[in-house]
Parts: structure tokens; sequence; C-alpha cells
């Protein structure tokens, strides 16, 4: 089943075989690269040395074995502790850096590699690992535009949807961690739902119908809405639907009614306040979206 | 353009004259109802009453005027304030109430009725006022089934997707709270989201086509999907793509790339605090939706 080795494919090092980290060097394996990885624990590199892959016998070998290094470790302080003992390995190579953790984070580390003559580009995978290698899988990338251009059919390798994000080191986890916090401020809505309803025993299958389409014709248009995206851009709150004094009155029905049936309700307080705030100042017939002036930066 | 009363067709009462009871006397009016209306200040009745609808002088005489009154006022409080004095003028009459509270105080509010002989049903209507009396406009209804059925066709003139949800006075108002929690929660996310780009001056057009492909493919999935639906039922956490691991650290990333962003983030730590304790207790490759089990109440 294994493609073989193609010695004139760019010859590259995976570091960190995490569930992501194997689907990576499985997608450079398959796409017939010199594959080097490298591992903590070295026998979750087993399963691709059976594929092909080159098991380095130190970290320091592992950046050594390719012109080109992708890293996938689990925070950036693991992969910190590995590039400090390093020197000569690092200089002239280029590094790509999926791990995940914050835009400052990412912009640091660009700034280390820079002292050190490392080419570095920094990612974000928008997939879980099943996902690796489709033509629609996406990835944030950030940094030089020359360098990512330079890589990108190899970097397609692992997502045919590679989006170049511009200079900033830390766009791309900015753009992830943007796109998880919907993700979880939609599933805590949905946990809180169904906590509601646990209460009078009604059943998250019976209430599915119900929320579906509520998240396809409410949810989904609202947090798509380009109308919304240029409000919020214009800073322009005026609405005839749905104001901040009946948003104000909703967010109050629902943590009363989680008290009532004690469920935390804690976390719509900020929310709350920042609503009730803002209709004490006389905004309350301004759109719920007003909210968001007391979140920007800019 | 106004419908010409029928006095062969049920008399009304709407009481309460925001954008949300006038609708809904608009529709009834539309209908060819003979429509009462009654707003503490009167002066919100005067388009009604160019359009067909008699105003009562008092509340009592908007209770006593039609054998079924409907109720869409701002709060409880606000109803029983009215509601409490009357005596007589209230037995026998079918009262459908609609004001936004929660369940209990539905509940309660069922047990004040059967107290004193009113039939009584509570709703709940999942619609802007523009949306009243269309065919797919969805209105929860809570009570005595034979009444709901009794007044069913009356009731479509507001919406044609009367969902009857069984004899639980608080059902309509628990659905009503599960739903809109469910879209404060992606509401929430959407403009932390927005938070974090503008950090970096990322307008919300230019997230816009991630944001919505996000959406449309892994957030609506995930919060309509009936195998996480059955999950919850069965209280089954078992995982293969995204694990309580995975998400603790990703809560970690958004909270502490708030705190370098200085983005208020205190709402995702009570969920951050779930998921860290589970995954102290040896839950890390469980799904996320585990954190469920310390939310719901049955």
């Amino acid at each position: 089943m294994n493609k073989i080795i193609n010695h004139d494919r760019t010859a590259v090092t995976v570091i960190g075989l995490g569930n992501m980290g194997v689907a990576l060097a499985e997608a450079f394996l398959k796409g017939g690269h010199p594959t080097t990885v490298w591992n903590r624990s070295a026998n979750k590199a087993d399963g691709l040395v059976a594929k092909g892959a080159a098991l380095a016998a130190t970290f320091a070998d592992a950046v050594a074995a390719s012109p080109v290094v992708i890293i996938c470790l689990s925070t950036y302080e693991v992969m910190h502790e590995q590039l400090s003992p390093l020197t000569d390995e690092l200089s002239g190579r280029v590094l790509v850096n999926l791990t995940s953790g914050t835009p400052d984070q990412a912009r640091n580390t660009a700034i280390w590699a820079a002292e050190r003559e490392v080419e570095y580009l920094d990612g974000a995978i928008m997939a879980v690992p099943q996902l690796i290698g489709l033509p629609e899988t996406l990835i944030f990338y950030g940094g030089s535009k020359t360098l990512f251009e330079a890589h990108a059919p190899l970097l397609r390798v692992f997502g045919g949807n590679a989006a170049y994000l511009g200079d900033d080191h830390g766009a791309p986890l900015l753009y992830d961690l943007a796109l998880l916090t919907m993700l979880y401020g939609s599933v805590y809505g949905y946990l809180h739902a169904h906590a509601f309803l646990s209460t009078a025993n009604i059943s998250p299958t019976a209430f599915l119908p119900f929320a579906t389409n509520w998240v396809n014709h409410v949810i989904a248009p609202s947090i798509t809405n380009p109308d919304s995206a240029r409000a919020l851009e214009e800073r322009n709150y005026a609405t005839d639907v749905s104001n901040l004094n009946t948003n104000k009155l909703g967010l109050e029905h629902i943590i009363r009614a989680s008290k009532e049936l004690d469920i935390p309700a804690e976390w719509l307080k900020p929310l709350h306040a920042i609503a009730a705030q803002q209709v004490a100042e006389g905004y309350g017939n301004d759109a719920f979206e007003r909210v968001f002036e007391a979140l920007r930066k800019s």
C-alpha cells in the first residue's frame, strides 16, 4: 500500500507524533517524501517506520536530517524545551510550526527564529487528524510570503486549502482561536440547553428537530450574516428586530431560570453585565451586537 | 386594507402592546376577529384602533370583553400586578400567556389560574414580531391538550407552526430558553472571535468567508448531530476525533491568548474548569460532550 520513497522529493522531518503528527508524517510518506520522524516516546513512530519513515535517534538528528522541519508538539513550551539546546543544526532550515498555542507565542517564536537564521512559518490546522491530506482541509499559514509560496506545494500535501494570511506569524493562531471560540460558545450554549431540558426529562433527541431548525434558520444566519459583519466593522448598531432591551431581558430570564433549576449560569453573566451597562447608558434600542464595543480592541 | 370584523369569529383580547403584542393584535384583526386591546400607555393602541380594535378603558374591562385573553407583557411580575386585583372577571375565561419568563413562573401561574377556574395555556413565541402570522412561525404551547386543541385554529393566526409540548405549562419557556441559550452562546463566541481579530486589525468582513465555512461545516453539524444527541441521552462519551484532553488544551489557549490580548475571557472559565476536572478524573480520552455530566440534572 505504501508509495515508494522518491529521493527527488524534498526530504522532510516531522517532530511530535501525537495523532496529528502521525497524520502529517503519513501524508508525507504517501506523497513519496523521504520522511524522518521524532517523538519523545519513540514507540509512537513504529507504524510510520513500518511505512518507510526514518526514526531519528535524537531531536537534534531529526532537525539535521531534512531542509524542512514540521513541528507539531503539544505546546510551545514543550517545543522550546527541545529547540533551545540546538545551535548549528537549525541555521538555514525551514521550520513550519503547527503546534497549537497563542498568537504571541507564535510571534515570539518568529523573533527567536530570525535571531538564529531559521526560516519560519507558523501554521494552524483547522481539522481533525482524519481529515489531513484532503483537498478541502483548511490550514492557515503566516510569515514571509516568499517562503510560503516556495513551500506551498509541499504544504498542500497536508490539506488542499492552505490559506496564507500575511506576514504576521500570529495570524494563523489568531484565526484558529477565533474559530475555536465560536465553536466553544456554540457548544456551551447547546449543553446548557440540554441541561435546561434535562430538568423536565426532555430527551436530546426529542429536542433535536427544534434545535436543528433553530440552528439552520436563526443561529447560523446570525453569525454568518454579511450585514452583521459590516455592522461590526462600521460600528453601526441600528436595528428594527431584536434590540439590547429585549436581549438583556432574555439573558435575565435565562440566568433566573438557571438559578431556579440549579444549572450553573455564571458563564452568561459577563454578557448580561455588558448589555445591562449599555442599556443603562441609553443604548437599549440598539442592536445586541453593540456589546462588541465592550470587547473590541481597535 | 383592513378586513371587516366578523362577529361570528371568536372575540379576543390582547393585553400588552409592545412590538409583539401589536403584531398579535394585528394578526387577529387581519383574521376578522373582534379584538379588544389594552396597554398601560393607551397611546400604543392608536394604530390598532384605527384598524378596528376596541380599546378597553381598564385592564378589568379588557379581560371581561372576550372569552379568550392573550397576554403579552414584559414580565410575569407586571402581569401579576395587573391580574391580582381581578376577581369575577377571570372565571371561565381562557388565558393564553405569551409573556417571557421562566418555566417556574409559568408553572406557578398555571396553579394560580387553576385556583381561579381560569383555563390556562402558556406559550413562547420563537420569532420576532415581523414574522407573526407566517405559516412557518414557531410558537410553543403547554397545558391541557383538550384546551390547546380547542383553540389551535385560533392560535395558528399567530404562526402556522403551533407546537404543543404537553401538559407541563413550563415546557414552552423551557424550550424557549434552551434555544435562546444556544443563540447567546453562539453569538458570544462570534463576538469574542471578532475581539481576537480586532487585535490585529482583521476586519469582520475579511474573516467572514472562513467563519461561514466553519459554521456550516463544523459548528452547525456539531450542535445538530443526531449521534451527539443520542450520546448525551445514553451518556456514552466514546470518541475517536476530538477528546477532552484536546479541548481542555484548546480552552487554555483561548483563555491565555485572551489574557495576552486583553480580552475578557471569564465566560469560558467555568467550561474549562469542568473539562480540567474531568481530565483530572481520568476522562481525558472521552468526548468533549462529557462536560454535560456536570450540567445535567437527570
